[in-house]
């Protein structure tokens, strides 16, 4: 038996019965003959009380104070669960980030750990600890500040410690059994994944899937980490992630992994541009300047008679304000018209291994859209995905009408859901 | 303008407003040209909160663990602390206890300090920052594992942060305007002290006085690092305890500092020892193996008929229990008749400097408990005080008694007074 890391999301143990819960479930792993480390994120809704507290004192809830305090969430969370687990006669240690090792660059509220040195999580370990570890966070390497590593930080750093620990398999609990063909709060039919692509999962992650982010599988596939997404109330096997199937799993492989959705976005439309080279370019730069990201592009054909042509992309609805304030300011230099702001669109993704070469998917995926009455305003493809923005209003029935189109829907009528997944 | 190392309690940070109440009068010391080092407590009631969700995942609520947990508290004041005086446009930076450099034995739950190492806290002052750092906690020398300091520890920590950086005061920021000749809650016409010796502020601390521990009196004792004792809501002058009068400090001393009380004691009364040489020492042997602290001590006149003897003592009624149990345990080879436990007392103190050489003193303190009808039970003297232990019952009428004997009472009628002290 080797070395196992569970990380364990704020929903898992959001009060003294949850730790209490999860601390049994981590006593079996160690029972079953694990080395076994913990990641543990801030208990419930610790983090946005800390937020507003911030905000009551001060305007600005951001930088090196902010991580500081933001860290103490996972202090409480991680000292309660090692105190949990020696009272069921365990012996247990928690560590801070800094105190694992986890060595980040010096971007607060959203650091990258550039290293791990989980000595003392070494000691611990041949010690016979169960090590428990303070997710989310990490030490500067330049100044050893502590840092925040943002959005799914908890879930890179269990895939960075298991990695750095050379762990069998990085275990992620959340409050859902895995990872599912589509969103079973839209998809009655959505079937639970037994199995799926590193490639596959970072396709939908981007695409709209909650339950692992891009990050976090990007960091397993490149250290070749297995992930198992599965549920802290069921105790069920759930999702597997990792490169091929391996051991007990199922060898078969369906085609299409699932399709995914997301609301979070918005489409800028730039119009009356003039079509000459070098002007997407600027509106780009305009954009990347103010650190903004954007998903999809596209850039209608040009009308002859005017040389003018619109440029449209997504981007999340929180940078929204600040992509058009950033344009405006750039009018003079890039030369066009107007923009238009559209926060009323959805993103459909289907997903799955071997789409290019297989032209009947793209076929029967707008067939399907079409059939449901559903508009496609843009459309981006990739060699295991393809989306389309459409009304918002259309999405639920978009994802139903391509989750049956393609064979996805389960023989039992209801999926199991147990509510929205955690950070 | 030197370096003043400032120490706000709990209920000075209570909420929001008391944050934003300290961060100004922060920067009024930093305008005044003063590099400022900030000593911060647990907010409010953030470590009671802490320890009540311990008690409900765990019946051990100590050790390593448990000092992880309440450190968080201190994380959470320091750093909306330090936001709080960044958006007052200055800049700040927070240290937790390790990071400021407080070392400390491996004793978890009430950690010594025993070096403190401030290279960061320096770098910080040179670049301009207030330093705002976690009180009550540090990390061990040995095995690097977060410590906290116990009872006084946030008091500790700024003596011993001013001593490391050479400060020229440590100003200690309470809920009362400072050291009272006696309880102001007791005695109506108590009057503040303006300046009080190192010996004196000992002797009252260790006789009851609870506006600063014995602990950190003495760490600035040792160094000769002059504490200011003052209210963080009236900004009125405290009081000074140093070596000697300083500055537009007033020269005079009163012979007598002021009247302690202390009513969380209770008295043991082994009966019936035998009265030859080295019965006590196993009594005290018994007592110190359960690492238990006794006050006061007194062997009564043998009677010489029965060769047998009575030695009584106090100490906290917290540790009453343990310490019957462990003379149960040792009554074979101690060898008495009985055991007698008294929670209903209470021990008064004077004190002042020259006690000794002044033999009046001790006779208007005996002629005023008596003209108060008060009864004496014990009595113990040092050089600079006199206690005597009387009933519970009789403990206020008694501390009026000698305060207006020893000509301590104010003109005014009555003290101001703001409540209870913090820890």
């Amino acid at each position: 038996m080797g070395l196992v890391v569970q990380k364990y999301g704020g929903s898992s143990v959001a009060d003294a019965e949850g730790i209490k819960r999860v601390a049994k479930r981590i006593v079996e792993a160690k029972k079953n003959g694990h080395q076994v480390v913990v990641v543990v994120s801030a208990m419930g809704d610790t983090t946005d009380e800390l937020i507003d507290l911030a905000g009551e004192v001060s305007p600005v809830t951001s930088g090196r104070e902010f991580d500081m305090l933001l860290t103490a969430g996972e202090r409480i969370s991680m000292a309660l669960l090692a105190m949990a687990i020696k009272s069921l006669g365990h012996e247990a240690q928690s560590f801070t980030g800094s105190q694992a090792g986890v060595i980040t660059d010096s971007v607060h509220n959203k650091a990258r750990i550039i290293d791990v040195t989980p000595g003392r999580i070494k000691t611990a370990l041949d010690e016979g600890n169960i090590a428990i570890v303070a997710g989310f966070q990490g030490v500067s390497q330049d100044k050893k500040d502590i840092t925040t590593l943002g959005r799914g930080g908890s879930d890179t750093t269990a895939v960075a410690l298991a990695a750095a620990l050379d762990a069998e398999v990085c275990e992620i609990y959340t409050d859902v059994d895995g990872v599912f063909t589509a969103d079973p709060r839209v998809v009655k039919k959505a079937r639970k994944i037994d199995w799926i692509s590193f490639e596959d999962m970072l396709e939908l992650a981007s695409s709209g899937s909650k339950v692992l982010l891009h990050r976090c599988v990007e960091y397993a596939r490149r250290y070749n980490i297995p992930i198992h997404v599965r549920s802290s109330f069921s105790g069920l096997r759930g999702t597997w992630v990792s490169n091929q199937p391996q051991g007990d799993q199922p060898m078969e492989q369906a085609l299409i992994s699932g399709v995914a959705h997301d609301t979070s976005e918005a489409k800028i439309t730039v119009v009356g541009v003039p079509d000459k080279p070098g002007e997407a370019a600027k509106i780009f730069r305009a954009i990347a300047d103010g650190e903004l990201n954007i998903d999809m592009v596209v850039q209608n054909v040009s009308a002859a008679s005017t040389g003018l042509t619109d440029i449209s992309f997504t981007l999340p609805k929180t940078d929204g304000r600040r992509a058009i304030e950033a344009l405006e300011r750039a009018k003079a230099s890039i030369g066009f018209d107007s923009l238009r702001y559209d926060d009323q669109i959805a993103k459909i993704s289907l997903v799955g291994a071997g789409m290019k070469t297989n032209p009947g998917v793209t076929a029967t995926f707008f067939e399907a859209l079409s059939g449901a009455g559903v508009n496609i305003e843009l459309i981006s493809t990739s060699e295991i995905r393809i989306s389309v923005v459409t009304r918002k209003d259309d999405v639920n029935e978009a994802v139903r009408a391509v989750h049956t189109a393609f064979g996805l829907d389960s023989e039992s009528d209801e999926a199991v859901v147990y509510g929205g997944t955690g950070r």
